[in-house]
């Protein structure tokens, strides 16, 4: 089977956002007009994205929303709870931790944890930060599967096999190092000073910019 | 001339971290098979991503190291300073604000801007929280060029029309939500919700991710 480039998985995410709310808002039917015009693409671009996880909707009547988005849920992997561990008590963390985004999504914080003694303990939320020597047998315990990584570059890669060892398999990675994991695990990583140099570069180089691509 | 796509300035971004490590241990030269090795992409790839920007090094004897990370500097733009609001004085603000790669890499916060009544005036770092009714008048008087907008996806693009309308020109994006900008202001957009479902994507679909566009 063909494979699923990561460009098509997040316009896969977007369509199912305005699905929701085109669902809330009780329309039955969508163009790939209409999406196309939401998510700031090509009609044809909608019809490919889609026509691969089967086939939707019917010529010149448009999608049936509710059903796509059940669909696209499911797809997406919404249809259950993820287990989510974040690795680093700082400011990071402390954002993500309470970003309502993620819960809404079917993503439960089941713990988080800190290498300095003295936030080990701190309260969290309703709960407390805890040591990184209980990670193995707490991810083992509450079967986690995803974290995310909040933690400053040095030891990055320690920790990221710390993880991996304990069998979380997906990380999203705030750490601002290139890090390695084994080819069953999946990787995403938000470098924000990269993000912050891609807007300087386009400041500097105006003419050069493929805003397409952007 | 032709025009660079997103994916080629991340890598000279990548390229360039690299490249001030090993500038800053004392390496001389660096071959494309090493920085691509390093950044995890192929030497091809590298050699075609710097020859966009002239002609650097000598066939078999690597890039000089020095100079090439000074003309990646210049190239990302990071030969001055940029000054860069923020708008949204909550836990994301609050982390990016404090985010050692900013200032490391001549991005310095001006002002941070709020429009919750209770959160102006308090204290910001040596600073405190603005109205965001001083926002283009502070603009226009600091010069600053960039706004990062860290704020719920309420009104997202009532305040990207007041920060475009105050001259900001590049933004990045962390409210959850579409938003439009005009042709000249550049935008990048951080969905943490987004990032997580293409984890539970790559859960639910092991055997349909393409691991190299990940």
């Amino acid at each position: 089977m063909k494979r699923i480039a990561d460009s098509t998985v997040r316009r896969l995410s977007m369509y199912l956002r305005y699905l929701e709310d085109l669902d809330t808002r009780g329309q039955a039917t969508a163009s790939s007009d209409e999406l196309a015009h939401l998510c700031g693409t090509t009609p044809a671009q909608v019809r490919k994205d889609l026509s691969f996880f089967g086939s939707f909707g019917k010529r010149g009547l448009g999608y049936p929303v509710h059903e796509l988005t059940a669909h696209l849920r499911e797809i997406l992997g919404l249809g259950q709870e993820w287990k989510v561990i974040i690795v680093g008590a700082g400011k990071i963390g402390a954002a993500l931790a309470n970003y309502r985004g993620f819960r809404q999504r079917g993503f439960t914080v089941v713990g988080v944890y800190d290498s300095d003694p003295a936030k080990v303990g701190t309260p969290w939320g309703a709960s407390t930060v805890r040591a990184m020597q209980d990670l193995t047998t707490d991810v083992a315990r509450e079967g986690a599967s995803i974290a995310v990584l909040a933690i400053p570059s040095e030891n990055a890669q320690a920790v990221v096999d710390t993880i991996v060892g304990a069998g979380i398999r997906a990380i999203l990675n705030f750490a601002p190092t290139q890090i390695t994991v084994p080819p069953h695990v999946s990787l995403k990583s938000v470098n924000m000073a990269m993000e912050l140099e891609g807007l300087s570069f386009a400041l500097t180089n105006a003419e050069l910019i493929d805003q397409g691509a952007a």
